[in-house]
């Protein structure tokens, strides 16, 4: 199995946040796509964070995309000047106050692989301990929650969790949990 | 925890494939923020199959969003003219050639709720049989797998499975495996 081949590529939308591009492409099979629209994502950061006492903190915010209040662990868009751990361990002590002891990568994984190019980076935060206040921009407003492991799976099956990447980073993050 | 209110919203770039808006939006607190960007996309179909013989049926095709070849689940953006439920059914014959004994609605999930308006809908097709052969388009080239669970597992511990649509539906999914 084969990759296709792109012949060109052009912004057709292009902001501080959102590209989309134009792709001419050529199969394998030698078909030529003049137009295939993608999304030119900015790589983003989720965190599953595990404190002393082993809960999991969970964020609850509105999110604008989807028009709902929702409950996911902690994420962010990377900054270009960060790696993704910097960027972990930024966004958890911002959205929640804490530190962790130890961040550990899990892995890269795909939130939308046919029309998005995002590529989201997965950590567990262990040891978790809370050293500060949350740090939020004006537009964020965000409740922590504390929950063990069981009550986060009772929100998965009550679909207080929807969020895919938190749903696979819950189960991903199990073995650090015991 | 109160929603953002949407005082007018246009589509900024438009066309069959993409819709991208610019939102006008107020804050609870009372902020106006002129310019949220986000991308209303048509809902999304999963399918987690599982065979007769209680093997799960997975597809690996080229992605051009990611530019990569990907192991996933079933899956297709569902029309306008039918129900999530036809969209599961009939994206499972095309996909794999294999039909469903039973379908199982799981639940929406989100895949991207900060930037993405996409709804992923997914379901469970339990004791699938092949019925006929896979019916691609001409820019579709599409292996099917079948693999028990301890497999599917080592993919996703592996990195072949990078999907968290996918990833979140194995383990959603475990319970119709037994």
């Amino acid at each position: 199995m084969k990759k296709w081949k792109t012949l060109s590529s052009e912004l057709v939308f292009n902001n501080k946040w959102f590209r989309i591009a134009k792709d001419k492409v050529r199969l394998p099979n030698g078909k030529i796509i003049d137009d295939y629209f993608s999304w030119k994502a900015k790589e983003v950061v989720w965190i599953v964070p595990v404190t002393t006492d082993k809960k999991l903190l969970l964020v609850k915010q509105y999110k604008h995309g989807v028009g709902e209040i929702t409950i996911e662990y902690p994420g962010a868009i990377k900054e270009d000047s960060e790696t993704p751990k910097e960027c972990a361990i930024r966004e958890l002590f911002e959205e929640t106050g804490y530190t962790a002891g130890k961040v550990v990568y899990i892995g890269e994984y795909f939130e939308s692989p046919t029309k998005s190019s995002c590529r989201g980076h997965l950590f567990v935060a262990i040891d978790c301990v809370k050293t500060g206040n949350q740090y939020l921009d004006e537009t964020e407003d965000i409740e922590v929650l504390k929950a063990n492991l069981n009550s986060v799976l009772e929100m998965i099956k009550n679909k207080e969790m929807k969020f895919t990447g938190s749903i696979a980073g819950t189960f991903l993050a199990t073995k650090y949990l015991k």
